[in-house]
């Protein structure tokens, strides 16, 4: 008989930001399938858990993503109980919708655990909410890949994002942040926006930049800052947020 | 000396979707000031505690912000440890950066613990990836009161809604759905664009109503769905999920 895969958010942070039902799911299964993302703090927790590696980090060579489901398949075959651990939700940029779309096809009972996104919660833990009454009436998550593709649908998001008057939250972006602020501008954004820039927002070591679309870019460029990363652009930048 | 207070997000559909951090937390304050959206049976795992409730839902008369405000700043003076906890996460649409503010002014020491947000997990949960790849490159959220408000700014959401290309999630908008798909109609959108309704995904008591922006505002008023509830709008709607 099949096992079943429970495709899980790990949250993003700290270990302690999964949800209850995301920890509990985790003590009881065979094998637990992660991500770069995951805190390895919350990986000692599950210690007699089979364990399998299947990140991939931006520039480094590592799984594919049909080795990924392969995996999942196989174990599920093999009738375990899989947890797939995600940093973050697995539905935000997470690959969860073709993961289940690959356990669907082969039969293979499934269930989401949501997870606190790292696209509102690390803004929020820096002191930048993501929406906040008459100041930010709305955001938008995007990646830094999603304005690319061909030149159409680049510069429909570009557009979209520049008429946008909420907060904008941008994933994976740090490697084309200079293109990505000068369209905006191009496209009519104010050169003034605020915007902030943070980086290692899992770990300790982390850093928040402050800047303005103008020049966010050349500051981080001058820190270093190093991915991931998340941009967020907006007004709420300058309501709590301590950055440098 | 001042107590401190936790603004902390409940998570959203059951009372274990609260992230692990905010669980532990709440078993050791002092008092736990509480929403509407809050699930009853996570307060029941509180019993030793002080509860206030202090929600406010559409069309009833409750807690306006400045009387929620004071509690805490009031409850924290005499020395408290606090909970102030949320439906979904605080800085989405929850006013977290309002009550921040009125504690900072006070010189209260506050922290923020992230939840899973309603306008994530609940299409999620419900068979509805915010993204996936090369169907939808990224999300947007806003509420029904996001475009409204003064004419030139409804113009303005409006607009940039009609031309994101990923998916649009609006939560307490089902009072003005008729109002908002008909306008992004004329925007653009293309009145064939796919759209789920989701009402009760807190409760056990769900609905989940399927449709176009042309029909939606028909069937929803049909099936006498009520608040809250959230819209989604976007090509995922077709790829997991059951709805009617």
């Amino acid at each position: 008989m099949n096992g079943k895969v429970y495709i899980i958010g790990g949250g993003c942070g700290s270990w302690d930001l999964i949800t209850v039902r995301g920890f509990e799911k985790l003590k009881t299964v065979d094998a637990i399938v992660y991500d770069d993302l995951i805190n390895k703090e919350l990986l000692t927790k599950c210690e007699n858990t089979e364990l399998f590696y299947m990140g991939k980090r931006a520039g480094c060579h590592s799984a594919p993503q049909e080795e990924i489901n392969k995996k999942l398949v196989e174990l599920a075959k093999d009738g375990k109980i899989v947890a797939r651990l995600k940093g973050g939700d697995p539905f935000v940029f997470g690959r969860g919708g073709e993961e289940i779309a690959a356990l669907e096809k082969e039969g293979i009972d499934f269930e989401y655990i949501p997870g606190v996104s790292s696209s509102i919660a690390i803004p929020g833990l820096e002191g930048i909410p993501v929406t906040s009454r008459n100041i930010s009436r709305g955001f938008m998550v995007v990646t830094g890949h999603s304005a690319s593709g061909n030149e159409d649908e680049e510069n429909e998001m570009i557009k979209s994002m520049a008429g946008f008057s909420g907060t904008i939250v941008i994933l994976m972006g740090l490697g084309r942040i200079s293109h990505i602020t000068s369209s905006l501008i191009s496209k009519g954004k104010s050169p003034f926006e605020n915007v902030a820039v943070i980086s290692g927002g899992n770990s300790n070591k982390h850093i928040c930049v402050k800047g303005t679309l103008e020049n966010i870019s050349e500051k981080v460029k001058q820190k270093a800052v190093e991915p991931p990363a998340i941009i967020i652009i907006g007004k709420t930048v300058e309501m709590f947020c301590k950055g440098e």
